[in-house]
């Protein structure tokens, strides 16, 4: 099989890409999930186990797979999820994603976490921001200002961080977090000479920048070592201090959908942090209904986790998500090819997700519903 | 084992034998089906998840697995489904399975995307001819005239074909369609040359045939490129330009059941185009029943899908259907033996099926129902 | 592993010192089952969707396995199925096994295809005789009558073979039944010269013998030639002429069930023939539940079919079965150490047998019923 | 992977580590189970058909994992559960391990069968004791006497060992037991000579003691020899003669439950034995509910079986438990590492119970409840 990028057929190729490039510690930094990865398989899974139902005698010679989330038009309901582990993956990290997405008619959410500044990345889209928020509100306040300054659009604060989950492919990496690398992890990154030197060039010059807050390293410290549980008075305090839309990502039970929607949030996105936090936890895609239901249309609900697939995005906007959220497959993407790889990939799921619009004999984002889905006998 | 065609115990080893017969880009392009094959997997595993009862104290002493379908006899409820692939497979392709079909005293529906013309196999039996509509009506009326000129019995309008299906296998095979062999394919056939001689000396000649209509790549093309969606006035103006029995293969939803019946359809058989279009599509034989309720004896239901055995066959009458079609099934013998390896796939088929009648107490297939069922606890 | 019978902890040791001691076709035709043996692993897979519950505080220290069948005294509700291979397996073949049976307090069904004449066999124990009743009544008539001269105690009527199994095992090994030799099976034979050795030397006095009704293989194509349906009033009409307790073997429908006990049938045998018959049908246990049922406490009924474990038979107990019958894990006992063989396999699972009573809190065999069975999750 | 106790991750590696170090019949009598290990498997299982919720807005920024358990104090939920084989794993034995749950503020439940006297072990920490109830009631009496002399708090009785189970990888093995070596033992033995030079060290000295009560072996050969069903009776005789705590282990079945709590148990603990006496038997989580539901309150319901992770912990306690014990595990960091290696084991145990309460939302153990369960799909 010829592996360049842009003959990749699927997602899963890409991923095979990334993971011949990247040394081990690396691609486990990506692909980990918690403890026995259980959910993070179960994300995946989940979605197989939803059949649908191909229609015949419906007008599907053009087709519209453009929507709107929370005011902004995408040329498909696919949004880039925040992670953390773009810097370790291509030089131009963030911003090769951010530039990416916008290509692609998409929106890229950038995080807290990450190798460029808000500002650098806000040059290219300033599209939503991830937060972590601290419980310092002199601090919080000023971040909010920050990114409100910048003029990204919404604000997604992630919920589902109380503590750090155990992710054992990292602690057997001997990688630390916020990523530092153990002599060991070295020498078995040895193994793929061509992304060390490409990742020893991209890193060395951002170290040696004098603004402290500007190197990713440093700040991701401070950000990790401040993580703390979020309560529903630091949302009502982040309500009443961003004017923007509101996202709270990482909600798996009704209640919690009831307690952000009360504290403002417009949007809620279903996810269990890729399968990174509590292993055991649902499927993202299994927590989808009663969440929706729990939303009751106050907020529009948003899926992350498990998506590679065409049908899977439609599987989602089926069980009531307005749109979805990728992570690791652009991130496979942005290992295999930088900004072109990470293009591949939304080119993929833009494309499986308009064939599966024409054969479920759907027009247009808005028609899907539930009628197209049938559970796995 | 002994792997010649005649002593096939079963449909599995015919299929061996086509695999170590055919190019791996070849085999690929018959066997393969949608995305990750779930729905391709699963039309053969709905079969698995059937008991059926024994039954003692019945009078099978002797059995009449004869049945009439559309008011056309049959030796047994089993039809040959159109496919397009019969050309790579065989030099006598088409030909060869309508003379199989005939000689073992079944039906054959020949199809639209073919390496022979109407004419030619109607020559052998004129039985039943497969279409896909074009949106351009006088091409169509034309088409109809012709077929009825010819004087095929029935006529099977395939309606879940809006777009092409994404056929990874042929992708990354380099394999397109209409059928064309880019350079990395012809490599790959070349560890079958065999295969490859004859396969040179079928298809050279007829590509230098005068009659552009006759030349089947060209033709398969021209089809191939105004594949659209057959929507409910298409059927109806069919309906009112043929005068035989109408058939819409394709039917997965009740809805659209309804619907052809409503537009004058005489059968409807359930397919999801043997996984070859929307991967997640339900197995065809768990659509069944659904349709079987929907049509309410207006229509016969045949059931297209992952039938291999004469269990499978006996379990889809059991459910309602009045025949079955088999595609790969046929296909492998072709490959394996040419119309003597069609030959030996029905022949197999009608004496399991003839065995699943006598040990579930049937001695003809109008007493076959529902009774002989039991769920895989 | 030691492998000799003496030291075999389990009937699945003694199953692999048969398969290193046979030749392949030979334990394939032990082994084998119908099509794609479907229905023969599901007799297995059956008993373990159950759970059985262990008991505290039950006066076990002494327990009584001894059971009472159709009148018949045993040590535990366990008896010889009736098998045609034995001939093949030992030079003592069905003599082994009825020695075997009646050193360990157990019942040997003898069946009509055997090495041995009724005479032979009855001469160590007139235990119980199986019939393959034929459409000729004189002929029927004849053996009813020889059958009760000999002394066997109660008739067991087979009626799960109307037409025979499609068991590919043994027509991929070129082996025909009644049992013949290719020359591609003999030479398949000669990697095991042992059993080679002692196969000759064992049958070929037999087959001179003067009388033809000794023969075993000439009786065996007499009575598989003439295999037809038994009809309701071929029962009624053996029931008419045989005294003893008579039982049907091979029903899995209440219907059947009905009929059977309607014609005067004592027991029921719920069978699938070891899987060698109808391939999808259900597993013996799963059918016994309904047929208790239909039974109603007018016939006793016992299960056939996937017994390997003393806690298999507790289960079948539990689920209303007087007795089990094994076929396979005796065969497996003669082949690996003839007599000697056959008693370890009845010895393991009485030993079994009477710890699943212990551990479940049962003293007797008479207090075993549904309270100890819970359903997997 | 570097493999030292320290550095493992999880319980499954100590596990690795154990069986690399030990010969592999020393292996197989901690891991094996009884028959074809069907229930030791379930037991694990059993945990991954359960989600746990993973709440947002929750105040978990401290939390108590302590609890209470028949008024004994706990640093967590997690009790060591009797088991015979510590003395053939490390020469520390019961020394080591009762050390370790002393040094982690949790609880060893010192067994009958053992290396060490109840003398020795209530030396380090008199916690609680386990009786394999003898029907000889004046030795009942002195060994109950001697067992409150000591000061052990509460009494377990074991119930579910009326006959031994069939543990056939000791009978492979051919290890007996009491324990005992045969000379195919104790060459399989020698390819770990580290071991058997420790062995040897640590159990000669031991069988010379002078008296015939503190020898361990001489010990366990007097109470197995005494195996005999425990009755109601029984149970009611310790009661009226311990005046602490009165456990029963062993029960799975409501109605053994009623007797116990009728009889005067205090709690009782769920369990199979490990897998060890009846396969077939349901996992404990299974039975958990069940059990729950029976004793309504009047007694704290304990589980043992198949706890390998934090998330099993709370899974248990979501289902009504309210402790778990483990045996196993702390096994494996005995062979492993000595006392350091079940420290090391109960501290990866404390720590992931601690962070799936963090991740649940629960900031103490009393609010564990069933909300954060969630079935599997």
């Amino acid at each position: 099989m010829n592996m360049s990028v842009a003959r990749a057929v699927n997602v899963d190729e890409v991923r095979e890409l990334a993971r011949r490039r990247l040394p081990r510690p690396v691609f486990d930094l990506v692909e980990g999930g918690a403890e026995d990865e259980i959910t993070m398989r179960g994300n995946l899974d989940a979605f197989r186990r939803h059949r649908l139902l191909p229609r015949a005698f419906a007008d599907v010679a053009s087709r519209d797979s453009g929507t709107t989330v929370l005011g902004t038009k995408l040329r498909a309901p696919i949004l880039l999820a925040p992670t953390g582990a773009a810097r370790v993956l291509h030089r131009d990290a963030e911003l090769a994603v951010a530039r990416a997405a916008r290509a692609s008619g998409l929106g890229y959410v950038h995080g807290t976490v990450s190798g460029h500044t808000p500002e650098q990345v806000a040059a290219v889209d300033p599209f939503w921001f991830q937060l972590y928020a601290s419980g310092d509100r002199p601090r919080l306040l000023e971040t909010l200002k920050r990114i409100a300054d910048v003029g990204f659009r919404a604000l997604v604060v992630t919920v589902d961080v109380p503590v750090f989950g155990n992710r054992e492919r990292d602690r057997r990496n001997r990688l630390t977090i916020p990523l530092s690398f153990s002599p060991v992890a070295i020498l078995r990154c040895a193994t793929r000479p061509r992304w060390t030197a490409e990742f020893i060039r991209g890193n060395l010059p951002q170290r040696a920048q004098p603004d402290g807050r500007v190197s990713p390293f440093g700040t991701q410290r401070q950000i990790l070592s401040s993580l703390y549980p979020v309560t529903a008075d630091d949302l009502a305090f982040i309500r009443d201090h961003w004017q923007g839309p509101l996202l709270v990502k990482g909600i798996l039970h009704p209640a919690d959908c009831e307690t952000a929607i009360e504290r403002g949030a417009n949007g809620i996105i279903v996810s269990n942090h890729g399968g990174r936090q509590l292993d055991r936890a649902p499927a993202a895609l299994d927590a989808l209904p009663v969440i929706v239901s729990a939303a009751a249309g106050r907020a529009e609900v948003l899926l992350d986790g498990g998506v590679r697939r065409g049908t899977d995005i439609l599987t989602a906007l089926a069980l009531g998500a307005r749109a979805v959220l990728v992570g690791r497959p652009y991130l496979y993407g942005l290992a295999a090819g930088g900004q072109e790889g990470v293009e591949r990939v939304l080119e993929i799921l833009v494309t499986e997700f308009d064939r599966a619009m024409a054969l479920t004999g759907f027009a247009s984002t808005e028609q899907i519903d539930g009628t197209c889905l049938m559970p796995v006998q």
